[in-house]
C-alpha cells in the first residue's frame, strides 16, 4: 500500500517556511513581498484561483492586489495595466489569470511583463533560461510544486529514470527541463512520452517516478507501471458525477486505486499538486523580490 | 553493416535546394539573404570556421560578412557593432563567434542580438519560442542540422524512441526540444540521459534513434545499441594520433567501428553533423530574411 504524497500537508509546511523568510527578509530589506494577479471577464473558475491567490498571499504576510477588469477590456488597457504594475515598487511578482478573452493576444500580454515579476515563468525570456538550465531563474509554479514534492518526500529524483506523460508548455516541458537541471531536483535521466507515443505503458513500465501530466482522466492503470513506482499526479480532470451536488468530481490521470496497490508512493487528487501550485506562485514571488532588492542595490552601488 | 547518413552529402543537396529558394525570394521581394559573422581575437579554430561560413554564403549568392575584432576590444564596443548590425537592413542573421574573451560577457551579447536575425538560436527568447514548441522559431543549427540528416534519411523521428546523450544547451536540449515539438521531425517519445546517468547502457539500447552528444571519445559501444538502430553521432573530440601531421584525429562520441556493425544507419565524424552546421545556418538565414521581410511588409501595410 503506497504512501501518500499529500501536496496540502507539504504546501502548508512549506508556505509557513516562507512566511519566516519574508518575515526575516523584510527586517533586513524593509520590502514587503507583493503580488499582483490581473483577471479579465468573469469565469467562475478564474476567479476562485484569484480569491484564493489573494488569501494565500495575505495569509503569509504579503501584499496582494487584484486586479479585476471588465471581458470587454481593449488589449492597450491591459498592457497599460501592465506596465504600471512592472513599474510598481510594492508589486515583485504579478501574473495575469488565463485564459484571456479572444480578443486579446495572450503572447503580447506575457511578452508584456517585466521577467523579474514574472512569477508564472510564461514569459520567453524566462523559458530560455529555465531551458539553459540557469538556476536563478523564476520557474513555473506547478512544475515547480512536482519538484518540491518529490524532494520533500524523500524520493531525489537524482539519477532515477523519471517518465512525464504530457509535453504541454506549463507542466510536461518545464518539468522535463527542470528534472535535467543540473541543481537540487534535477540530474534525472527523463524520457518525455506524449499523445503520439505508441505502447504508453512500454514506456511508463520503466519509470522509477512517474508524472503523469497528459490531461485524461486515469489514463495511468495499474498493468502500466512497475512496482516500487513513484507517481505523482498531475490531472485534474472534471468527470461526470451525478451523486455530487455540482454535478461533477475531479479525478487524475492516474487510476488511484488500482495503482496505490503497487506503488511505492502517489499524489492523490485533488490534494496533490493543487495546493503546491499556489504555494510555488508565493515561493516565486519572494524570490522575485529578493532578486529585485538585490538588482537595486546592485545598481544604486 | 549500417547505411551511411552522409552528412556531406545532405548538406550539399540543401544549399543547392537553399540557393533555388533564395534566387526565388530575392526575385519577389528584391531582398538578398545576407549574414554577418562577427569574430573577436585570433582563436585558429574560430577563424576557420568564420571563413567557412563567409564561403558558404558566397557560394549560394548570399551576402557575408565578416567582422573581426582584435582580442582586446571592449565590451560597449562589441555591443556598438551589434546594435549596428541590427539595424542594417542588409544584414538579416548574424552570429557572434563563440566563445568570447573572458573580459566580455557572453550572455549579455548574445541578449544585445535582435531575436529575429539570431540565426544561432541561442537567444533566450528563442529558446523559450523553441521550448514552447513554435514552429517558426529560428532553430539552432546544429540540432536542426541532425533533423534534417533523419528526415532525409528516412528515418522519422515521429513514433519513435529516441535516446539523446548530453544535455548541453547547444545539441543536447534543443535537439530533444526540437523531437518533442508537434512539427515534421518531430512528436518522437524522448529520453535525454547524461553523465548522472546510471548504467547507461540500459537507456541507450532502448533507443529506435541514439543521439550522441556527450563529448567523449567513443563513449557509445557495440554493447550498448540495439541491432537495427539509427545513430547520429554529434561527437568531434581530438584524440591524440601521432601518425598524423597535425598531431591528432577528430573522433565521434560513438565507436563507429564496432556500432556499424549492428546498426542500421549511422552518421560518420567528420562528414557528419559538422558538414550540416553551416547548412542550416544558412537556412536559418534566408528564412530570418523572410520573417523580416514579412514583418516589414505587415507593418507597412
Amino acid at each position: 500500500m503506497a504512501k501518500i504524497i499529500s501536496g496540502t500537508e507539504i504546501g502548508r509546511a512549506m508556505r509557513a517556511e516562507i512566511a519566516v523568510e519574508a518575515a526575516a527578509f523584510e527586517r533586513e530589506s524593509g520590502v514587503t513581498p507583493g503580488l499582483a494577479v490581473v483577471l479579465v471577464g468573469e469565469d467562475p473558475a478564474s476567479q476562485v484561483y484569484v480569491t484564493m491567490k489573494g488569501k494565500a498571499c495575505r495569509e503569509i504576510g504579503f501584499h496582494s492586489r487584484e486586479i479585476v477588469l471588465p471581458a470587454d477590456t481593449v488589449e492597450d488597457e491591459l498592457l497599460g495595466v501592465i506596465d504600471g504594475l512592472n513599474a510598481d515598487p510594492e508589486i515583485h511578482g504579478m501574473l495575469v489569470q488565463l485564459p484571456l478573452p479572444r480578443h486579446i493576444d495572450s503572447q503580447k500580454v506575457i511578452m508584456r511583463i517585466d521577467p523579474m515579476k514574472d512569477v508564472d515563468g510564461f514569459h520567453p525570456v524566462n523559458v530560455g533560461r529555465l531551458a539553459a538550465g540557469d538556476r536563478d531563474v523564476l520557474a513555473p509554479a506547478t512544475p515547480s510544486g512536482i519538484i518540491q514534492m518529490l524532494l520533500r518526500s524523500g524520493y531525489d529524483p537524482k539519477g532515477k529514470r523519471v517518465v512525464v506523460v504530457g509535453r504541454s508548455n506549463i507542466v510536461g516541458k518545464p518539468v522535463a527541463l527542470l528534472l535535467l537541471r543540473d541543481a537540487p531536483g534535477g540530474n534525472a535521466t527523463v524520457t518525455v512520452a506524449h499523445s503520439r507515443t505508441p505502447d504508453l505503458g512500454s514506456v511508463t513500465r520503466q519509470a522509477e517516478i512517474l508524472i503523469a501530466a497528459a490531461g485524461k482522466p486515469q489514463l495511468i492503470t495499474r498493468e502500466m507501471v512497475s512496482p516500487g513506482v513513484v507517481v505523482i499526479d498531475v490531472g485534474t480532470n472534471r468527470v461526470e458525477d451525478p451523486t455530487r451536488e455540482r454535478g461533477f468530481r475531479l479525478v487524475g490521470d492516474v487510476d488511484f486505486a488500482g495503482v496505490k496497490e503497487v506503488a511505492a508512493a502517489i499524489s492523490p487528487v485533488p490534494g496533490g499538486v493543487g495546493p503546491m501550485t499556489i504555494t510555488m506562485l508565493l515561493a516565486n514571488t519572494l524570490q522575485a523580490a529578493r532578486q529585485i532588492d538585490a538588482a537595486a542595490a546592485g545598481a544604486s552601488s
